[in-house]
């Protein structure tokens, strides 16, 4: 085989075979086939796109070239859970112990933020001591133990993937569904679960601009997932505005902590049920909402995430500790009326400036920083009214505040929105 | 300015400006935009196009990348001449030196074959002591003196193309439009004569497979020579059968005497003419085809292509050899009929296969192998009457002259073939 010719077929709209996509990747990840010849690949997908089969044989191909998790000595049906990334995304925090305090395990692998958008991994290092990296023996005995685990991925991990991404972002071919749907699927199915819940977030502050694209790459990654032998389901989600009260990692912790003793925001809170119930319902639990939401409302699962806290070396007097950041501003409103918008890549991108995210992948986080709403997409405020907390180490200049409140848009009617928008099964 | 921005621009299809396409060509050649990006960005043109602007600044950008030929000591109106390519294509060995019987210069580069194409430079080689290298200066003197040369194009020319032609050809981009003009174009304009004349081969030996393709690549290679100052003409001319009798290196120079002695066959000697026509006229000279075909006759252009083959250190008496190929096999009509087709395609690799050509450019060539042609599409052939003579230094298998008859399609309908399809100004 030669590469050229797969990238020509490909280019001309022909269905590659399983053996060319191995023969690809395999190559690719071997240093025989050239980055100048897979980025050439990736832009005719880009304009050409895969099809299921295809997109099937090139995420199991990626999950061939790393390091394959083995979950077999947990009990039970383990199930997993990716976002498509976000701002203010602290789900994974609540829903991983609220899905563990059913007995469902869950040994999940998260990520770090970068840009407008956090990572969960980064969030869980603003608790003093707590540990991201463990090796696979001591995750898997952690969950054998507790029934939960969050740690970094692994370095070991779909290394075509690794390669691939580096390469998609440097030459304009990240956003292509099929590319997007074997680096997400190839990464989850490599992690060992047997069941995976999707959150395919949409809008402004997401991967996804719009609905269209969202569905096709929801129902792309489930029917990927089924061709696997794996059980998936895909929820397409709001990210129009950031998700629930707090932008930045100890903000976000303590609003974590909020929910998880059910003093949380309702919206947020019912929508973190609804995940939970479709999690469980993955590991053949099926529950209702009012008893998912009672295992907040009852302190289980927060019993679950301190144990994970505790277990994982975090500090549980510094879990409640609340920000430090030095400079703390209202932002109150100026004229009276109902949130129209409060667009997420907008405020995703301050907070990165207050230090709560990161520029470039090198760059270190300011864990103090970042905002609280205290109104969100939809709520009426009266002029004066206290619409945000902004958090900072540096001195905040009225430059900012004006920037700030020209990304909250007022207008006077009612707007209604709704987290889950769509489930994909 | 980021390489990875102008990729995504071209492709969602907006116009680059002329800054973001010197930026991108100049960081390639300077080795700061790198292949992997370069490719994405060959892919995204092949797919989104490219507008005449942005072509000739292209064009204009990669001469700049090289050395550029300076003919202004040559006195007179220069024309240059170019072939897409194609199968027996002899013409530059007739064209030069009927031009210059005229008294018009011509300082042309040209090139070697390739797969089922050939080289102009290769015939010649196949001339004893004929040299193909020459310095600058002995090449402007030589056009000064006799007022023509023909040698191998400099490695100095439009370094950019020599890099992005190496990077399409593995990468699945050579055939798109944009590329292919601004490839042709930029070592014309470098090799620095005021008017060109394009020959744009169509059918199945060439580049262009269909007249759509051709017209567009005709129309947008005679737009650039305008928009930079050249005088340029298109004509796109037909290469679905060999052109003329001969395919391979000795046999094609003994053809191209025939021609230049008035004994040619018909179609390719008034095709021949026409072009020369052409042209004269693009260095302001208006001549009849009468006159042209006269300097066939008179032994005018004869002349002037022995003196460039004495100048070139051509033995003169080795040019009228005949090919010493060690086997010639004689291929009869097994039916009555016309010949309806003779695929240029599979005869150029039929050549190519008897070491008429390369495979691979570090190939060794065979001059004196190949095949002539006793009949042409269109003509009356009867059941046992020559057709073609096969010329090789390895005994003809059986299955070498089945496939070679295979390929010689004979029906019963007369069919009417022209060299010259349009003329492009």
């Amino acid at each position: 085989m030669r590469a050229v010719d797969i990238i020509q077929k490909k280019r001309d709209g022909l269905e590659l075979s399983s053996a060319e996509i191995k023969w690809l990747i395999e190559g690719y990840v071997a240093g025989q086939v050239p980055d100048y010849q897979m980025s050439a690949f990736a832009m005719a997908v880009y304009f050409k796109g895969m099809t299921t089969r295809e997109i099937s044989d090139l995420t199991m191909t990626m999950v061939g070239t790393g390091e394959q998790i083995d979950l077999s000595e947990i009990a039970g049906i383990k199930v997993d859970k990716h976002s498509t990334g976000g701002v203010g995304d602290k789900v994974t925090l609540i829903l991983v112990p609220l899905v563990a305090s059913f007995g469902v395990p869950v040994a999940k692998m998260s990520g770090r933020g970068l840009g407008h958008t956090g990572g969960t991994i980064d969030k869980l290092e603003s608790i003093k001591g707590f540990e991201v990296e463990r090796n696979q023996e001591d995750f898997i005995k952690q969950v054998q133990e507790l029934g939960l685990s969050v740690i970094g991925q692994s370095d070991q991990l779909v290394k075509a993937d690794k390669l691939l991404y580096a390469l998609r972002d440097v030459t304009a071919t990240v956003d292509t569904i099929p590319l997007i749907a074997s680096s997400v699927m190839s990464k989850k199915i490599a992690a060992g679960a047997d069941s995976i819940l999707l959150d395919v977030t949409v809008g402004e502050g997401a991967f996804m601009k719009n609905l269209t694209d969202a569905r096709v790459l929801a129902r792309t990654m489930v029917d990927l997932g089924k061709a696997v032998g794996r059980k998936t389901v895909a929820v397409i989600t709001d990210m129009s505005q950031p998700l629930g009260r707090a932008i930045g990692n100890r903000l976000e912790i303590l609003e974590a902590l909020e929910i998880l003793q059910g003093k949380g925001r309702e919206d947020i809170s019912d929508f973190i049920c609804r995940l939970a119930q479709i999690m469980l319902g993955l590991a053949d639990l099926e529950v209702s909402l009012e008893e998912v939401h009672s295992h907040l409302l009852d302190g289980s699962a927060l019993k679950k995430f301190e144990e994970m806290v505790e277990a994982q070396g975090g500090d549980l007097q510094d879990l409640y500790r609340p920000s430090q950041a030095e400079f703390v501003l209202e932002i109150k409103a100026d004229e009276t009326g109902y949130i129209a918008d409060l667009p997420a890549m907008e405020f995703g991108l301050f907070a990165m400036r207050l230090g709560a995210g990161r520029a470039v992948k090198s760059d270190d986080l300011d864990f103090e920083t970042g905002i609280v709403f205290e109104k969100k997409v939809g709520e009426k405020v009266a002029a004066g009214e206290l619409l945000a907390k902004i958090y900072a180490n540096q001195k905040i200049s009225q430059e900012l505040v004006t920037e700030f409140k020209k990304n909250v848009k007022i207008s006077n009617e009612p707007k209604k929105v709704s987290e889950i928008i769509e489930v994909i099964a």
